[in-house]
Order: C-alpha cells, then structure tokens, then sequence
C-alpha cells in the first residue's frame, strides 16, 4: 500500500521533512537528539504537574502558586534553549524562519507547550531503543503510544478547559470531574453535550482537543482493528496442521 | 503492511507478550487451557445472568438477592482459581509480580469481572475450533466476534451503570430501559445527550464503555467495510469471464 | 492482507455461507436470482412508496390508506414467494430450519422488510452485470453502493420513527422533517440529541439506524480515504515521466 | 488490496470517470486546465471572501453589500465559462446532458460554488507540480489536502448557516462565533447539540456538512494512523542495524 516513501523519517511529525543529506551531516545534532530526550520527558512531566497543581490546588496560598509558575517558566525556558541549540546544531546555514518552516509542529509545540504529549512519539522511540527488542508487537506499540497520548492530552485539556471555565458565568463546566467527563466524551467524539464550554478560549481549545483525540483515537481504533484481523486470519492459518 | 510480527500469538491481547521459548513449554498449561475455557465460558455466563437478576429484581425477597451474590462471589472464586493456576503453570520461575505484569488484561478482567466480555477471542476460537473448518470467513468472523463482544459489553455495562445512577437525586437513568438506551447512543459514539450518567462511577464505567465500543464497534465498522470492497473487486475479477 | 478468502461469493451477506459444492448445483435457483432481481427491486420500491405515502398522508381519506396497505401486503406476499422459492431451489434437501439459519440477513429482510435496503448489494450487482463493464472504479462503487444504501436506510427509518413518535406524549420529533433532521445527525454518529425518539420501539428502530449507519458510512469514509490515498499516490508515480 | 483499478485518473472525483481514449484527445483541454487552475483558485478565494464580507460585515453600507454581491456574481460567471470551455473542449460531440452526467462534482460545484473546496484535489496538484518533487510525503499530503478542504469546507459552512438561522425566532446560532463551534462540533462527528440550525435550509447546509465533515476527517484520521503504523513499523525495521 506504501512501499515508495523514503522521505518520511521515524520520529519526525507528517508536516515535517528533511533533506537526506542534512540528516547525516551533523553528528552533533543526533548526540543532542539523544542525549535530551530523557531529561526533556522528564521536565515536560515537570510542567504538566506544576500546571495541574497550579490549575487544581485554588486553596493553596499564593507562594505555592509562585513556585508553580516558576517551575512552568523555568521548564518553558528549557523548551525555548532545546529548540536553539537544535536550530543551531540542524542547519547553521539556514535562517530562523526556515528552521520554523521546516519544523512546524516543535514550532507549535514551544509556542503552546500544553501540546507537548503530541511529541512523545520520539520519548518512546527512546524508550524502547534502550531495551534489547521491542516488548509489544507493532499493532501494540501503536496502540500504546497513541493511547499514552490520547491520555496526556485529554488530562492537559481538561486542565486548560477547567481553567478557562470555572469562573464564566453560566459555565455548566464547574468542577474538574465535570471537566474530565466533557474532556472523555469529546475525545471519543461521543459528544453528549450535557456539559459544554462557552468561552471562547475554552471553546477553540475544545476543537483542538476533538481534532487531537478524533486522530489518536482513531490510531487506536484501527490498530485494534487490524490486530483482530491478524488474530482472526492467523487463526485460519493454522487450522490446517492443527488438524 | 504487517508481515515481520512474529510475536502476537493469537488469542492474545495486544498489551501482552510471551517468550518464544515458554510458549512451548509447558503442555499442562496448554492442556488447562483447552479444557478450561469451556466450563470459564459457562461460569462467565452464570455471573452475568445472576448479576444482571441482582440489579433488576429489586422486588426479588432478600434470600434471593443473597442467592445471586453467592453465585457471583462463587465465581469469582473460579476466576481467582484459574487465574491462580495458569500462574503456576506458565512461569513457574516467574514472580507474581511479573505475572501481573505479563498479562495486563488477565488481570484487569480479574479485578472487574464485568469486562469478561473482552476474553473472548480466546472463546470464540476455542469455539471455532471444534468445527471441522470455520464457518464463516475472515471479515465475517471478526465481525461476529466483535459484536458479540460490544453486545455483551453494552449489556453488562448499561447493568452497571443502572445500579450506580437509579437512586441519584436528579439522575435522568431511571429505568433500565433508559441506561439501554444511553448505552447503545454512547457505544456507537453517537452520544445524544438526553439521558447521561451524572455519578462519578457511572460516568467512570460509562468511560470504559466509550472506549470498549469504540474499539469493538471500530472493528466491525472496518471488517464490514473491507468485506464490501472484496466483494466488489472480485466482482470486477469475475467480469472478463462472465463476458 | 486478505488473501485466501475463498468462500464469500459476491452477493452474500457476511454472515451467510455457502457450499462450493452447491453453488454451482442448480442453475434454475440461479436463473430464478437473475431473473427476480430486477421485478423484486422494482416490488421494493412500491413497497417503500406504499408505506412513505401511508405516513406521511395523513389527511388521505380512509379508501387511500387501505390501497397502501394492501400494496404493502401484496408486496411482503411477493417478498415471501420469492423466500420461498429460494429455499425450495437452493437445497432441496434442507429443512426450513436449516435454510433460515444459513441466510440470516434474507430471514431478518423477510420478517423487516423495511430493512430490505441492505440486500441491494446484489440489486446493484444485477445492474452493473448488465453494462458490458462497469462504469465507475472499484472505490467509486462501493462509495455508490453504500452511500444509495444508506440514504434508503435512513430514508426508511426516518419514516418508521416518525410513525412510531408523532403521537407520543412529550415526543420531540413532531414533524416529518424533524425525523430526517434527527436521522441525518444519526446516521453520521454526530447525535445532537436536541431532538430524539422517546417510544421504546422508536428507540429500537434507531438503535438499528444507528449500527447501519454506522457500517454503511463507514465504508463510505473508507473508501474514500483509500481512495484519496490512491490518487495522490498516484501522482507521486507521475512525477518522473513527467518531469 | 486494490491493484487493477486503471479507470481512477489523478483529480476525477470517484463519481466521474473517462474513456480512455478521449483522455489524451485534445491538448486543448490540458492546456486550458493547467493555465486555467491557478486564475480559477485566486477567484474561488475572492468569491469566498466577498461571501463572508456579505454574511460578517452587517453594519457595512449598502454600496459595501452590492460590491461584494457583484464579485460573487462576477466570480460565478467566470465559473460558468470555464464549465462550458471544458464542455466544448472535451467531448465536442456529447451533448451537454452527457456531459452533466458524466462530471456530476463539476455540476455540484458550479450550482453550489460554496462546496468549491471540494474541487481542490487539483488545485493542489497543480500547486505540487510546480515544485520539482513533492515537499511532504504521501501520508502528509493527504492530511495536507483533506485537513485544508476541511478547513475550507467548514468555514464555508459556517458562514452558510450563520446566515440562515442569525434572524431566525428561537435560533440558538446567533453569534459567527456559535456557528464556528457548532460547525467544529459537527464536522468532528462530536455533536454536543448545545448549539443546533433549525431552520429547514439550515439543517440541510448541515448535513452536506456532515457528510463532507465524516469523509475529509475520516481520511485525515486513516492518514494518519497508517502513518502512525509506518513509522512504528520503520522503528522495528532499523534496530538490528542500530544495535
């Protein structure tokens, strides 16, 4: 179905390329590449739980609100330095605005760093290149990774909804389990529609949210779907010595 | 698409793996199996039913509600059982803990029976088996089990969801037929909204049914549309012969 | 993906199969299916037209509603002879019994004839045999098929919810048009829920809208999307000769 | 999975298809296609922005309104002469009924020039073939392709609707801002129904939404779970090297 696609590389988003011979050129780059991904994993969890501490703990008293946002602005500094030095070390020729155009989804990710599980595809590349051979089968990875997200990603957007909506007058959004529910029924595109967002903020992150679950969800789904077809017409392989 | 995976066997989940090596190891535990899952099935079935009188016959006498708990802690007691056993014959060298680790599904379907419905590819196949050659084929026996798992699924779920929402103040699932209705609107995402789940473990499990049919309902919707483009391509085959 | 598939025969439901054996055995049940297809698809739509006039006139005096019915009777007689012609035909040796469990969709359009829209995959088959090739491609085609499906579907279906709610105390589907506005956002799975059945039977008929939607769309969507996949495939393999 | 399918040529919507012959008949018609494309785009763009000045800027004067109706109807013409150039340049012994039926999107397109951004398949090819090799891989492209259409189809859309239910009596749509979120909640097949058309004309605008909605985010969605599945696939492929 898809045999004559050599310019997509592992870990590089769909609206992304590279020239081939850029992507052997700077060893630098690859030793960044993988040399970071740890420590960025860990200060992008680093963020989320500050944000959700931040969003969720309204009791708390103001100096635990300050360490919050500094630990989301440190780790937003760390993001800013990370997509520097890979500018830098990918294409010393190029000029920013090349670098953003070629790299459109890191781009979005350091401008809206709640997106950030959407780049986790290369976290777990990283992950699983450690050990000695992959523990899942492909069907499985995917379903693994796409769900991890769909996880992340749900969590982030509650967070980012409930944050928005809580105080709107007339906000049927009050609680962030109530927030949590609409986020669940809107990522498997269920919709009930018995709570909604209505400020606009809250709506425009609702319509990233439905595109971000709609696509990971569907990853998901058709994975499973293909899994059972594997299962179902081994299944009809092995029939004939098994008799 | 997906020739080099050698290691999903079937009848197993797609978050489970095995060592090659142990596959073979132990006929007892493949002689248990065989003979197990009959009788499993059966006593799946016995839980469901008794749980189902549980929660519908409220003006069932007391002595018969304690009669259907009986039935369904006996069972469980089975499921533990075998659950215990196919431990100490798979990995005898293994912890329990790496048991649990191995056989992610097993062990959810443990701790909440009513996701039973998921183990049964391993039935179906089981089932399948016993024949002289399948009956159906390859799409059809996807969608056959598919959708008896989502029909299985929805009907334990809209059970459950029932017995959480009746009695909540302002709850719009008041009778059974409302959380079949709820349940058949949510398991095919299409999600009206009229009628919803508003206590937190309804709206808990009414996420896992979300999930599970967008899943199994995913499957079929899939099977279905690739049996359609066969039929039809082998239509195209057949015209120059038929001219 | 899906190779030694070799016994569904184009025309058959999923759930149907056939002895290769018995085939080919009697060409006069092969004669009577190409010779009925055409008259039983024209039966179908008087059926259809009888009962959509039948419900939506409801001024028509009382002798118009009887001429509907006795359309509507004539044609389920006709539906009948056919069934039973087929199973007569088709195995002389077989039982009712074993007939009925071999063509469950012929059995279940038989009893529903309001859901006959689904066996016109071999209507359609019937009339593409009729052209010296086909006129569109295979993608185009299952498209054709589903879509004309799927309209007739939610056509027919709109017009048994509307029956069933326009009387009903507290119904939201007060107008015809409120039923195609209802079954539109149900067949597509968006479910807006503003207006939905509120009768048990209503609610049994969407329930079947809702799964054959479901299926019928999806295999619109996925033809489409494979479709789209071909075409910019397509002109990737352009390119050179092109250039 | 679908290898002899020679009808589909790159560009023809599944509906439409050509004698092979009369394919490479008149360069003419290339011609006029490949110069025409481009000026075509720039109006269809002109004409949807002179449409949303109509429907957005209320408070504008009259002159305003006239100027922007006179681009549309300017914009229509010039859609027109191009419909009747092709007709005459492709097939000049067909009559024009042949050739509505044989370019049935075509047709749909100039009486609903809203629904122009379901023409852009070419459009975007003729964008890519001015480049010397295509910038994104087949996977993206599509996403490329369908998600802008989607875009396109869905602004439009909203526009459309907006303007039939903003005066409406009891009209939940009363903001551009509703109508955006309706339209998000539709397209994505989420479907909250908070927000809902109820005006006849509405609620069929909504419905070709939906369709066009399920199709485009359904191929976004397959793209990218087969993209999903490939770069996971490519990952297994790569370790033995990498080790």
């Amino acid at each position: 179905m898809a045999n004559p696609l050599p310019r997509v590389s592992p870990g590089l988003p769909p609206g992304t390329s590279r020239d081939p011979d850029r992507m052997a050129a700077d060893p630098r780059l690859v030793r960044w590449e993988t040399r970071s991904e740890g420590p960025l994993f860990a200060v992008s969890l680093l963020f989320l739980a500050a944000y959700a501490v931040h969003v969720l703990a309204r009791g708390m008293p103001a100096y635990g609100h300050d360490i919050c946002l500094g630990v989301i602005y440190a780790a937003w500094g760390v993001f800013l330095v990370d997509y520097v030095v890979r500018w830098r070390l990918g294409d010393y020729s190029s000029s920013l605005l090349a670098h953003v155009r070629h790299h459109v989804l890191d781009t979005v990710v350091l401008v809206l760093p709640l997106m950030r599980p959407l780049r986790f595809v290369s976290m777990y590349q990283v992950i699983q290149r450690r050990r000695e051979k992959p523990r899942l089968s492909l069907y499985a990875r995917v379903i693994a990774y796409s769900g991890m997200s769909a996880v992340l990603l749900g969590f982030t957007g509650a967070l980012a909804v409930y944050q928005q909506e809580r105080d709107a007058k007339g906000a049927s959004i009050r609680t962030f389990g109530d927030s949590m529910w609409w986020m669940s029924s809107t990522i498997t595109t269920v919709g009930y529609g018995d709570i909604t967002p209505i400020t606009p903020l809250g709506r425009t992150i609702a319509v990233g949210l439905m595109i971000g679950g709609l696509a990971l969800l569907g990853a998901v789904t058709g994975s499973f779907s293909s899994w059972l077809l594997q299962v179902f017409s081994r299944e009809g392989d092995e029939k004939p010595p098994a008799r």
